[in-house]
């Protein structure tokens, strides 16, 4: 058997020619045109890892925080959760019957579109909670976990696993090759979201920071414990909630954070107001025809103040026409 | 230069046998005494990583929870935390001369000890809120970071951070290096754990799980976005709400869990409910020698219902005494 210190310099050795060779063959975000904001990014990055050098971060510092709808994945026509409460209450409808008289689920099952607006937030709302409690924790990741492997985008008709943004895949796992720890911070219900992230994206249950409801320790009644999802929101990871759910969940300021709406400005603000270099990126939806085009206007994913903002702080903003060669991954089925 | 593939075939190779040596030649636990418990550790974390075993379990569903107080240090004569409280309202006294009349804090500040234990809890929390409030998130981290590098346990004359058992650390390390994510789930703040465990324990900030109180985002006079400590508890971790934390911070069930008291006994029952093989174990604390020995009657970490679920259901249950060669890890001064 040779010896402990020979093996250790001869692997050393080894490791190093395997990560030289890595980093001159590869270009770690193929899907990303060359220009002006995949030079920030990459050089940032570089910046950062650079050991010896004014912008070194050690690992365990290396926070990198993406907002999810419309950063991660596609949030047009609306929000993939919605999607998913519309399904689930026509799902749980026929155990429902007072539904076939009471708003906002009466405009629902009859297709009233109408009346269904009309009902405005407090209408969706009250859709939302139908869809999510008065179920155990187990019991709703496994409604998500199928949901998620049949629905379909309505214009793209792919899953909705593969509505998300391939450039944005490359650079999670270029941020996590070069010791980031990635988190997702979204406006979402962070139970809708982990019973999928791991797969689609790469991140862990819990490196996901979301929205929340009140849920309850119980005892069901063959004696198990169980967690039950009540009607009561807790937490609303948005806009002021996001560097709250950072602080919170995560206890450490991000170096690096990416957001697509004015519902992130604040965790970018939190972000750059730390000290020494740390990275501001927005997603700008500005492309119809591969993904969508919208900002200032837009009901959802309104990215009006965060714009000007970004523009007068000279944070990183991606125009997704020029910077994305693709958005999506290519098709499975 | 060699070719890559030769390189790779090389190096796994040397790692494995870098590994096999480890293996056999380091005792793991070597502050645990031989005995049952500390077989049913090795046997558990030794199953659970057997590749091709009955009960092997992938690398990213190892999570490990441990409560803190009384579990990875000591808590008695009081927490930890609440000496903290007690010397954080001294010194904040002189800004606050409402105090010199006011009560439970004019008790506090005479040590008039009758007066004080007569406030009970609410005097307590009056205290905990005064010393924990009215801060940015910031300046809070940097007080307890001031704060424990000076402070002293009153019986064995050594930092807190030296009351740390080191029989534990070695158990974190070890699960650590088996795969395993290690978190905190204790009933203590979540802020006030924090800046010291990382160091300490080698556990992270994002993977503790603590109490919290109510957090907002603001702009400071100057421009600067803060995040400011009010004087409202948003979250208990304790009990009933160690499982609802757990599910709310991880989101993923524990197979392995380690506490001390009542308040552990939910985690526990919550980690064993989970389908396949879990751990589940306390501290007993046995020895009043080297350390305290305390269980049903104690009014700091009370150990009754979870001792006797535990003797029932056969839970690992640490003796102290028995169990450990040693208890503190060696004073470093």
């Amino acid at each position: 058997m040779i010896s402990r210190r020979v093996a250790f310099a001869v692997l050393f050795w080894l490791a190093g020619c395997l990560a030289a060779a890595a980093q001159t063959a590869v270009d770690p975000l193929p899907s990303w045109n060359d220009g002006p904001v995949k030079r920030a990014i990459v050089d940032f990055v570089t910046r950062m890892t650079t050991q010896g050098g004014p912008d070194f971060v050690p690992v365990e510092q290396r926070i990198a925080t993406f907002d999810n709808d419309g950063t991660l994945w596609c949030e047009q026509p609306y929000y993939t959760q919605v999607a998913f409460a519309i399904d689930r209450v026509k799902a749980l409808a026929p155990k429902r019957p007072e539904w076939k008289t009471r708003q906002p689920f009466k405009a629902l099952l009859e297709k009233d579109m109408k009346t269904l607006a009309a009902a405005g937030e407090s209408g969706l709302l009250q859709i939302v909670a139908a869809a999510h409690t008065g179920v155990t924790t187990d019991e709703f990741s496994k409604t998500v976990t199928d949901w998620i492997a049949t629905a379909r985008h309505p214009r793209f008709d792919r899953p909705y696993t593969g509505m998300v943004y391939q450039p944005m895949l490359e650079l999670l796992a270029w941020l996590r090759a070069n010791g980031f720890k990635t988190f997702i911070v979204s406006g979402g219900g962070v139970e809708f979201m982990r019973p999928w992230v791991e797969k689609t994206y790469g991140i862990p249950p819990e490196q996901v920071v979301g929205s929340s409801g009140v849920v309850k320790f119980q005892t069901s009644a063959d004696g198990k414990p169980e967690l039950m999802k009540l009607p009561k929101i807790e937490f609303v990871d948005d806009g002021p909630g996001k560097p709250v759910g950072i602080n919170r969940f995560i206890g450490r300021r991000p170096i690096f954070a990416f957001g697509n709406s004015d519902g992130d400005l604040q965790m970018l603000q939190w972000t750059k107001a730390g000290g020494g270099a740390r990275f501001a990126g927005l997603v700008h939806h500005t492309d119809a025809e591969r993904e969508y085009a919208y900002d200032r206007q837009s009901k959802i994913g309104k990215l009006d103040k965060a714009l000007d903002e970004a523009t007068a702080k000279g944070w990183t903003v991606v125009d997704m026409k020029r910077d994305w060669k693709v958005v999506f991954p290519p098709a499975t089925r």
